[in-house]
């Protein structure tokens, strides 16, 4: 049933655009949705994209515009003016509005051209612009239907049908009082199976969960996916209803947060796609590069303090990526569980006795596991003994102070207001690197020595 | 607004609870939502826990229950008898009834009295359990409003009345013909705004999106996520409809995908957290950890090779640690980058030149810059112009190379089923390492013998 796209279709689009075929072009576009109608227009160039646009009414065209990937929506207006621009969002809900309006050069433009012709719209917009993008404020709309505590359920339908022109999908009725003070909320099936005479103070919900406009949005999505929302009131500061938040601008946020911590466990400085400029791709790769090549420098200084000692037993050399590899793998898998329990309740931050100690016997029993595995290999494969030893004993304590260091680092970033999902990236793999040498060669030099 | 658990709360429940203060315990609890009590409770021991429990009507009851961790759940309803589990699951949702059916061991003997009790629901729960868990009839739920192309709303309304106790929320009402076939839906908002005598196939809009009950839960997210959809029918291959999905069910597949992959890029062979048991997380870390000792006892093995070689030049074993990590931290920014577009678009796993390409033209400005700086870093500090250049030249090319691994991997992994984020992982890292060192020490020897 959903549409795929299929090379075979953008080729028959491109052929119909260069042959002018106007009546294939519409047929063929007409019956998709925005979503599939913006991935055809990314297989398009610009002039071919601005071709099929125009075949639609204004109202696709507006959600189209809505649906489009902020970096191509930002090229593909700047082919349209400010007068053009400023028609599209007046058909748009206030936080889509706003969202497009936040990525224009001649905002202030728009803005004006916006305020007369739907002075209500552009006041709406415009204050929607002052809340930052990851707050409730930068996820909410307008866009909502509010009753007073003492209408009956008649007027408040009468009410309904002046509004819900400009309301896209209702899943509630906000109760205010004469201040517009949010008092709960009834439901749209209530409103639906209750008589017209019944009062909305007699049937309402007074347990609304509403949020804080400075409430951060990754905060707004934890809430309404515990308590199974699909619409959230906004308030300001005097518990005023403001704005409502809706499930689909929230599943936004929970993908962009999971897309954000992998990134940063990857090794990316900025969020970046295969789609963005080689430039681009290359800034956001080379400054953990960069990190990791300073901590292989300064690996290599450490290693310069040994040298006659691998001249002399060369050996010594060949478990090196052993003890750096197994410091790194077990370090990443400590740290990616503090950060999973960080995403599922970030205030759960506590350095715990419990919590270290129960770190502390899965570390341990990995340790014994890898080293004493190692050791029956190196005994089979006739190693010297001594240094079958060393190499045991380090891998012993690469295992311990990793799985340490890979709980401790993400609970201290999340403390400083750091993604803590960075420790789980070249970050811990670079520390542990160089104190798995530290570690390999003062067990060496220590026992060797003696 | 929300419930924040704190350890004063659980110390206040508790001591109420010793005190045998059931007036304490039902005021502080009674105001709370099922999601916090489940949270209290998983502070509480068993016992405490059943104490609470019992102070709630059996509605909530059956809610907590269906809040409750699949873990902290099975352990729970060991303390309740098959015919009070029975009570409580006829209370539900058929999917979150079916969800709790499905683990418990005395399955049959439950549906058994579910039968006696309330024989609709006992089929639709049955139905249910057919389905495998991560498909869209493992996610769907029978509870739903439908409505004959023929009826007005009048009688739709009175229909719904009917059938409204039994389902939770309505977004949208279904339509079907007389051979329950899906024609389409209406919105709760239009039949609120439209006159009772109106005749629902005036009104219907016949462009709804559905699901076949064999699609992968995955899908069923992408699909819902695209085109901001809070809930879409089910259908059979007969295109009868059997069921729908909500939001909230979606929003726990995506935020579980997104966990999946992350554990599969830190190398945990199992879905673990840090609640689970020693065992648990040793079982779950221990394979990988295995894996990469392979690796690097293969790493020594080949070096061992080299032994006269880093005897005479000791200072090549200096920048082994620099070499490994290099190439481990290019392969994992490139296999994540792919991973990223696949989650996105999973049909999108074309081995395309052009992708190839630019991943090649990015690494090539990578390593460009790792290698250029390190040999000016190197001849810096005096190390010697023949190392100097080796190292360099091997960074070079390791960047190269691990870049195309870590594009490739993911690819091929997806072609074969097998979740590409795997390709993140330790797994791109052990490769990487032997790959880097066997470059390393054949530019050596080429440089160094001629």
């Amino acid at each position: 049933m959903p549409f795929e796209l299929t090379q075979d279709f953008i080729d028959q689009i491109k052929q119909a655009i260069s042959d002018g075929n106007d009546e294939f072009v519409k047929n063929r576009m007409e019956e998709l949705l925005p979503q599939d109608i913006a991935s055809v227009m990314y297989e398009l160039d610009i002039e071919e994209s601005k071709y099929i646009f125009t075949h639609f009414d204004k109202k696709l065209r507006a959600d189209i515009i809505s649906e489009l990937d902020e970096s191509y929506r930002v090229e593909f207006l700047e082919h349209f003016t400010p007068d053009e621009i400023a028609q599209y969002i007046t058909l748009l809900d206030s936080d889509d509005a706003a969202d497009i309006l936040s990525e224009q050069e001649n905002q202030e433009e728009i803005i004006e051209i916006l305020e007369d012709q739907n002075e209500e719209k552009a006041k709406d917009i415009k204050d929607l612009l002052h809340y930052d993008y990851d707050t409730a404020g930068g996820l909410m709309q307008k866009e909502l239907i509010r009753a007073n505590l003492n209408w009956t359920i008649e007027k408040c339908v009468e009410e309904m049908r002046i509004q819900a022109k400009k309301v896209g999908k209702i899943y509630s009725v906000y109760v205010v009082d004469n201040n517009e003070k949010l008092l709960g909320r009834v439901s749209v099936k209530k409103m639906l199976l209750s008589d017209d005479g019944t009062r909305i103070s007699d049937i309402y919900d007074p347990d609304v969960i509403s949020v804080d406009a400075f409430m951060p949005a990754t905060e707004v999505a934890d809430l309404m996916k515990k308590y199974d929302l699909v619409a959230v009131p906004v308030v300001n500061n005097q518990g005023k209803l403001i704005g409502r938040i809706t499930i689909d601008d929230v599943v936004d946020v929970i993908t962009e947060k999971a897309e954000m911590d992998m990134q940063a466990m990857s090794g990316l400085s900025a969020q970046v796609e295969e789609e963005d400029s080689v430039w681009d791709l290359t800034k956001a790769r080379l400054p953990w590069l960069m990190i990791g090549m300073c901590g292989g420098i300064l690996g290599a200084q450490f290693l310069g303090l040994f040298e006659n000692f691998i001249s002399l037993i060369p050996a010594m050399a060949f478990f090196i990526p052993l003890i750096t590899a197994t410091g790194g793998n077990v370090g990443i898998q400590s740290s990616s569980l503090i950060v999973q329990s960080l995403a599922r309740d970030p205030s759960f931050d506590e350095f715990s006795l419990y919590r270290l100690g129960k770190g502390f016997l899965v570390a341990f029993i990995n340790a014994i596991a890898i080293a004493g595995l190692v050791l029956i290999v190196n005994m089979i494969l006739g190693e010297s003994l001594k240094l079958t030893f060393v190499v045991s004993i380090a891998l012993f304590s690469v295992v311990i102070l990793a799985s340490l260091m890979g709980t401790v680092t993400p609970l201290i970033l999340n403390r400083f207001g750091i993604n803590p999902a960075v420790a789980s990236g070249p970050f811990i793999t670079t520390m542990n690197d160089l104190l798995g040498l530290a570690v390999y060669f003062l067990v060496a030099y220590t026992l060797f020595k003696i």
